[in-house]
């Protein structure tokens, strides 16, 4: 870090997540990418594993003494991995984007009656919850930041303007998630002949993403129970959230344009739209893109928030979290 | 018909849902397929215009004279087309069943408002709505079945069973369909190009075929207002229904099961099934898969169903009428 | 076999072509299916497996003192583990057809090149290749028939004109498959997200239908060197061949329609076309639709054949060929 | 252009190509985006018509006088309407790079035999074909430059060196397309239902590329008499070819590997690999990915090139070439 550029590794770049954050951060005008760590694919070059990241670099397996002379790191390991291996970053000094969901709930109990024992407990509650469309200012001076999960992020952008509105009576997400989402890990459900031209729903009722939407939630003035349900689409990237909303009072199109314009007409990587969105258009962006509506006969208010679940549900969204913990536009490095 | 074998015709037999109808049909050891009749098509063969179904015969333009000679007729046509079409049939002592919106609404005041003025005002109201599970007895006796709509279809047996138990408090209706639910005419919205890898809602509020739903349940003892949106999702044919019920009163998972084991144990075309279904087990047939579940923590029934939009959705189901209308088992030529 | 009908069991009914070979015999007017074996999936039923199949039997594993009192087995192993089974069905009396590779071959050399020490070395080059369009006597005869693989079905059919009348010099196969073709375990390779939107060639100069391809052509009179190569192509089921042949003496158009027309006007599984075939036109059935092109330009004849990988490439001709070894109407149970 | 960046316009921006040549316009640090025009379109911008572009740009109608300020521009019309838009452009003065065909052939004869008569004859013949891996030199001096066919970018770089090296006795092209080839027009051909899950040859024959890809490997010393074939995936962006070569002379493959290795070892744009491309491994990008093989049981050699249509074989090409225009690096504005 010698002229100033901070250094970064990507802890877990073999995924279909770390790799595109390596792909960012190796472009990236404010960062100089530094190392990737993988398991199963070490040894490898990244470009020889993801061809379409283009990073030229060696895949390590991760080693405390060997990786942690950066400045930051993003961590991509699977919930229950990520917290040690954010201990021993932190311990080191080093600044982390965690993608896990160790970090992201403030209540232990509820974190290990969904997840299990977390493993770096004296960690547990440190973290930021990296929605900077929520907590830009709390990210700025982070060490370490849990990136929210897919859906809860567009869940939560869908939300956050009837929440803080005092808004929502009660409130149904019915969420559409492209296979990607599913991780690398090749498995039945993953396989092309169990996906293509097919649509299911899955984890009824018990998605874990579900506390973490409603901690959130209660966090900008709406302690609601939430109705999550998550369907597999069959495509690569992409999610769609369908939210309904029951109204706690009257309420109509124009409120509701207003509260929205309010919220997002600011935002570098909200776009708010009157039609529909749909999620080629945000396809590889940071970009979350939602529109809001009003159903007269039901008196119903729904929210469609469409974002790519590995960019702005997981990926860019570490970018742009990272470039608000250095002080940098959170445009640099995702045009 | 003097070997007493009911002859029938397919008006509109070029569009998806009319060229399977055909292909059923001609296969059917019940009906002999007389007739096939297209506009834009007429003159090709219909298998060179649907490879796939395999009916020699050639397609022809509609004239009631020349083809008003069968006992049935299974009407494809698009709404308000389709009025007039089968008021001459009918003059002729033709059994129909149409696929179209115009005899499904009991109330023409709400017909008109969603759809346009009548064709055939003097039959308006007339049709028996083809659903089986639902108006059987109904459907054995009749000489105009309206052929439910896809999305309806889906939703009633969904909810079917809770509507009558008076369970249904309120319901939201999250929809999504393969693309070949929106016609063979090429569209900006059908091309592959726009479809592909994209899923979007559309109609948001607006919907033809929420009136459709209001009215059955209605019938089923469940007068709600119905928030229905449906979504366009990138696979050819297959349909999915999420159904999310706030109870009337108190309920549990051993109620609801129990609810629907009497309802669908003994329909041939129904698979009640513990896990959520996926449009792709019913691709191509005639059943409707569905799961009842209930979430403890929101208090909330769920209730997911899959048909394929062309089958269950429009042509299979039509064929399973005409073998109700002329005493055959409604499994005769769909297994 | 009291009434007479014979009984089959499909050996390995959990993969692709194995559930598809047990729901058509499930189905057949005239076989019974007695049992339905698996490894991995012993235990449950093979309609939870496969839903599409509904096929309500349980998986059992393969005993051959619990299963060798069929009539007739279709065997559905990998290549290599086919051998010993298949021997010991014989061994029982059992008639087999076979779906791997292990008794294609002619030469055993040529076999143990390609693929290795042969598991059944008596019975080697005691079945029958069971292209029923080339071989449909011997098929007749037979008690064990070798089926074919799915691009040398294709090719074959294909070329078989060319080759009977001398016509072949030389020969491109330019081959492309949908994923089902890679089988049902999960692998890098079959995940949706390597398969979707992408489109690479494969095992460029090593694929093992070659050897297969040229002992057959040889067969028909054209002992060629065969340039083979296919290509994985982002759709679930279906197989297109593209031929190039530089002809062996002057041809025309003219001579080239009538040798296939001749060859293939009485043939029930064979659609010969004017324009090129789409995979789409012949998906779930047993059909090879093919046509015949000559570009006088470059001298050359082109040969374009579609098949369904899984049924005229697997499940369905060994069905055609359980017709034909047991004197039934080969479309029975197919149609 | 007062401070020295060159303007540029778009003409035809609400095609494929067009949207993404003013994507990468609007964003390029060496050019500043002044105009983009369409027909049909007119009056929308142009990111309410293609979202993914995200150009903030009104479309207009075309006017040479409103239009004609420009420094350069990328015109995207169809061959035919190409050419006396390009006429009324340069004699303004303004350079051009053209994307039909109307000026990529130098034999007046075959291009009016493939195509129709020419719109603007004096011009004919004055492009330069701008293929930069094989032209560069003259595309830096060029104030027209035809944008070469996105078959015969693939194809000429598969073969280029070959032919240079003499090698190429014979040559068949079997190449395989997206959908988005076909073009935005909603036909038959690109509905979703006809496209998914289907792959089909077409214009067997008679496939305009292929005396431009004729003419082109003349030039680079190989006068033969190319069979080209394309066909149609269900993907949207892509294009894979497959090129079987029947050597002039004997070559092994470290002597293929050497040819290959000295033409593209330091050319960005194309990437040399030793395994078959995946065309979804240049998605989005101006990579030609490329392998070469030789099957010495054949004795043949065959190459395999993937590229995305809509960028190395249309639009980011266009760029590259106006880079080069420019005396730019040929990488500007493209990674």
């Amino acid at each position: 870090m010698a002229d100033g550029t901070p250094t970064v590794a990507v802890v877990g770049a073999a995924g279909y997540a770390g790799a595109i954050a390596a792909a960012l951060l190796y472009r990236h005008p404010g960062f100089e990418l530094r190392h990737v760590t993988a398991r199963a694919d070490a040894g490898q070059r990244l470009d020889d594993v993801h061809p379409r990241a283009r990073v030229p670099l060696a895949l390590e397996v991760f080693d405390i003494d060997a990786h942690g002379d950066v400045d930051a790191a993003v961590v991509c390991y699977p919930h229950g991995a990520a917290a040690p291996t954010v201990a021993a970053l932190r311990e080191r000094g080093v600044r982390v984007v965690d993608l896990s969901a160790d970090f992201r709930l403030r209540d232990r109990a509820i974190y290990e009656d969904w997840y299990q024992p977390h493993g770096a407990p004296e960690l547990f509650g440190g973290g930021i919850y990296g929605l900077p469309e929520l907590h830009r200012d709390d990210v700025r001076g982070a060490d370490l930041v849990a990136n929210p999960g897919c859906y809860p992020t567009a869940t939560l952008l869908a939300l956050a303007p009837l929440a803080r509105a005092g808004l929502i009576g009660d409130v149904i997400v019915d969420a559409k998630s492209g296979v990607s989402g599913a991780g690398r890990e090749p498995t039945a459900a993953t396989h092309f002949i169990s996906a293509d031209e097919n649509l299911t729903p899955y984890k009824v009722g018990s998605h874990r993403h579900t506390p973490e939407i409603e901690q959130e939630l209660a966090g900008l003035g709406a302690p609601v129970t939430v109705t999550f349900t998550p369907h597999l689409v069959p495509l690569a990237q992409g999610e769609l959230v369908s939210c309904y909303v029951t109204p706690a009072r009257d309420v109509d199109a124009d409120e509701l344009a207003d509260l929205y314009d309010d919220a997002y007409a600011r935002e570098p990587w909200v776009e708010l739209r009157l039609g529909p969105p749909g999620v080629l258009d945000v396809r590889e962006t940071n970009y979350c893109r939602l529109s809001v509506h009003f159903d007269p006969r039901a008196g119903r208010v729904m929210v469609f928030a469409a974002i790519d679940n590995l960019w702005k549900g997981a990926a860019s969204q570490a970018v742009q979290n990272l470039d608000l913990m250095y002080g940098l536009d959170e445009r640099a490095g995702l045009q």
